[in-house]
């Protein structure tokens, strides 16, 4: 970035809202995914519309690559500035612009909070169902850039199905809108679905249209504990072909209990193979009768103790499990390497069973746990990254457990995107001709490549 | 086409699976469209995916245009070959490759009919929840191509939000695969959502990977016919905002039911001004209840006489409104311009209102019914196209319906597509950066441009 390119984009962006001090680009060189630090050579604070349009037609002009960033809260290096360049800071578009109880709609800035959405859509008794777990602090824009998808996308889907309408700006400095408040509309191809999950390579985004539904009354929450893979995954399937729609359909495989059980002050029953843990919504009386099936399908497939809970109190008991699991899990090794692979809903128990064999041909603790509902897992090595033979054995493994979903028909991310920790692997998912497309599309957004390089998409 | 075209695309297709015969031009003229024939030059059996590769790459060399078909039961023209060229008959690739139950998938060929892939998911438990009304002959790959909705959208959406993955070909003959089997997945471009809702012009689709659910256990019906349009109207607001999620919920003006009632033998109280129809579905005991709830909301909001269904029998009377109308509205006049507008939730009343004005203003009947729990109106005016001063009056009414559904910031078509009959208004809904964007993604897919062209997308 020569000096030119410094002033074209300080102009564009005002004098304000520019900065190329040490400390900025140490602030943002890293995000969430904790390997390692590119800090780029500028930061710019988006403050609006035609602002950033400026400031992405002068990166365009000088070939100044541009890392849009919301909260760097993503896992998979979306928001590190890898080729330098430029940071473009959206944060600070954190405003609602509007929120309709008739239309069951929201317009917001990129920076919202989600679980501020979350908040304020509540308080029309509406609600946004995207649940990362994450909510509190990532912002919208990258929900939207990366597709994310949480808890409760076995009931209520991901991002993408709430996105209606975006406005946007091309790396070239052209705002667009596309989509709208219309919950069903043909007219034209649907960039808006198009650029969830785009992972911030085709537009930056300025505006986001938004669908809400009504807030569901209650929720049921129940557990079951198995001994057994299998009569854990016949509980998921039993459950999930029963008419129940549960909400939330999760997993945790032994290691997981063993460490709660162990740091995490759980009581875990001796002989835990898996857990299954469910909430169900809706009216207090359905989920209350639902919940009691759903335990009787857990208890028939085998789990013990199977529990229901009275309260919220006894709810969050539930899912404490879950909640300690993360930090519990780094007893076993003070490095993660965190995937979210996906496989199709039959062949879960399959994927687990592989893990513990890669598990134990490395030699390293793999914790498994995830949406058992919508065939999504997270599979954390641990591992102790100042140990070279440790770390190359540790990536030997994540590179096994790419295999392992792929042979099954699964996927290498189920949320977390792709960005620059999976690019390599992503070109064996990838069809071919298919990637060929997608770097066609990307050049039609793009021409010059400036708008978050080398994310995504693994090279032709 | 030249000599040297049909020759080359005969021999990609092979002898039997290719004719220039007048009898099969003329029966590949047209499609439910109804608004004149083009004969196209040559028409092609597909049988398989090779040989469709051959004849794609055949049609590229030469420049011929190539228009995929299915069972032309499209409504905008998307079947027609407008430009001449090969109609590419997918009818025949009509089996379901597998229907897992475990992993609630179905992997079918374009060809296969919606209402066969329902039932054949029926059978196994599940559900294939889009029900265009078109769906006892309508394809799969028709469906996908337009995005097609139908009643039960209100809960279930759309196909789009049921295709996971499709095998298709490229205008030049490349076959790739996008998405696969995974409820959640986020590697890459989300490919398959964009080629939904393209209209035949991306690529031409050899298999499509389907979500199922698993079926609900019974429908409960109920009805409501309002002396008011407001009543009417808050009766759908409050219903969509009680927590019942209707897997229907379907409106029908004053001109609708007054036809009914004439022509259909569907009894009507007099006055009435809307009608509203409500399906919910889940377990017995549960829609029981919130039939109740629904039809209590009906009442309050001035519904009389509201009636819940105690049998199938009494649903399907409940339903006869709805099923007689479109036969019934032909009494109006012998010809229908039959548009499927969509409006965001709060401004249905606003649209109806304002279709009534044109109505009075261009002194044609208009009837209106629809999707009003997602928006989606269907607008027919009826008129007689062999009087031309009244064929002009039709279609300035319906230019005024488009007007008045964008000013709502609504949109022209929520489920039947732009095809070639929309192709001149959807210039004033596309955003021109977005339309310039489709273009190049157009042209990434088929850069000569044969596949379906003048469809879906308005001229830059």
């Amino acid at each position: 970035m020569n000096q030119a390119a410094h002033q074209a984009i300080e102009k564009a962006a005002g004098r304000d809202n520019y900065s190329s001090s040490r400390a900025m680009r140490i602030l943002f060189a890293e995000d969430a995914t904790n390997r390692g630090a590119h800090p780029p050579e500028a930061v710019v604070r988006g403050t609006h519309e035609t602002q950033i349009a400026r400031v992405l037609k002068a990166c365009s002009e000088h070939q100044v690559p541009v890392v849009p960033r919301g909260a760097g809260s993503g896992q998979t290096g979306g928001a590190i500035p890898v080729a330098g360049g430029v940071v473009l800071d959206l944060a600070g578009l954190d405003r609602i612009i509007s929120l309709s109880r008739p239309d069951q709609v929201a317009v917001v800035q990129p920076g919202v909070v989600t679980g501020q959405l979350q908040k304020a859509a509540a308080e029309q008794g509406l609600f946004y169902p995207p649940d990362p777990s994450s909510a509190d602090f990532c912002t919208i824009g990258g929900n939207v850039a990366e597709n994310a998808g949480g808890l409760r996308a076995v009931k209520y889907g991901v991002t993408r199905d709430y996105v209606m309408g975006v406005r946007a700006i091309t790396p070239t400095g052209e705002i667009f809108e596309t989509g709208g408040a219309n919950i069903k509309s043909v007219v034209g191809y649907d960039l808006s679905k198009l650029l969830v999950g785009s992972e911030g390579t085709l537009a930056v985004f300025t505006r986001l249209t938004l669908r809400l539904i009504p807030k569901p009354e209650a929720v049921a929450t129940l557990s079951g504990y198995f001994k057994d893979l299998t009569g854990a995954a016949r509980a998921v399937q039993e459950l999930l072909s029963s008419g129940i729609v549960p909400t939330a359909c999760e997993f945790m495989d032994r290691l997981g209990l063993k460490v709660v059980g162990e740091y995490g002050g759980v009581e875990v029953p001796d002989g835990a193979e898996a857990l299954i843990l469910v909430d169900i919504d809706g009216p207090p009386e359905v989920i209350r009768r639902q919940a009691g099936q759903a335990a009787e399908i857990l208890s028939h497939a085998g789990g013990e103790p199977v529990k229901v809970a009275d309260d919220a109190e006894q709810a969050a008991a539930l899912w404490k499990a879950r909640k300690v699991l993360s930090q519990s899990s780094y007893q076993l090794g003070p490095n993660k390497l965190n995937e979210d692979v996906a496989a199709p809903l039959g062949r879960l128990a399959d994927l687990v069973r592989m893990v513990r064999g890669i598990s134990k041909r490395h030699g390293l603790p793999i914790v498994v746990f995830g949406h058992a509902g919508d065939g999504n897992l997270h599979v954390n090595t641990m591992y102790d990254a100042s140990d070279p033979e440790q770390s190359t054995r540790a990536h030997e493994a994540r590179s096994d457990v790419f295999a392992a979903a792929l042979s099954l028909g699964g996927t290498l991310s189920g949320e977390h995107g792709v960005g620059t920790t999976k690019l390599g692997p992503a070109g064996a998912e990838i069809d071919p001709v298919a990637l060929m497309l997608m770097h066609r599309i990307k050049k039609a957004f793009d021409p010059a490549g400036i708008l978050n390089p080398h994310k995504a998409l693994p090279p032709l």
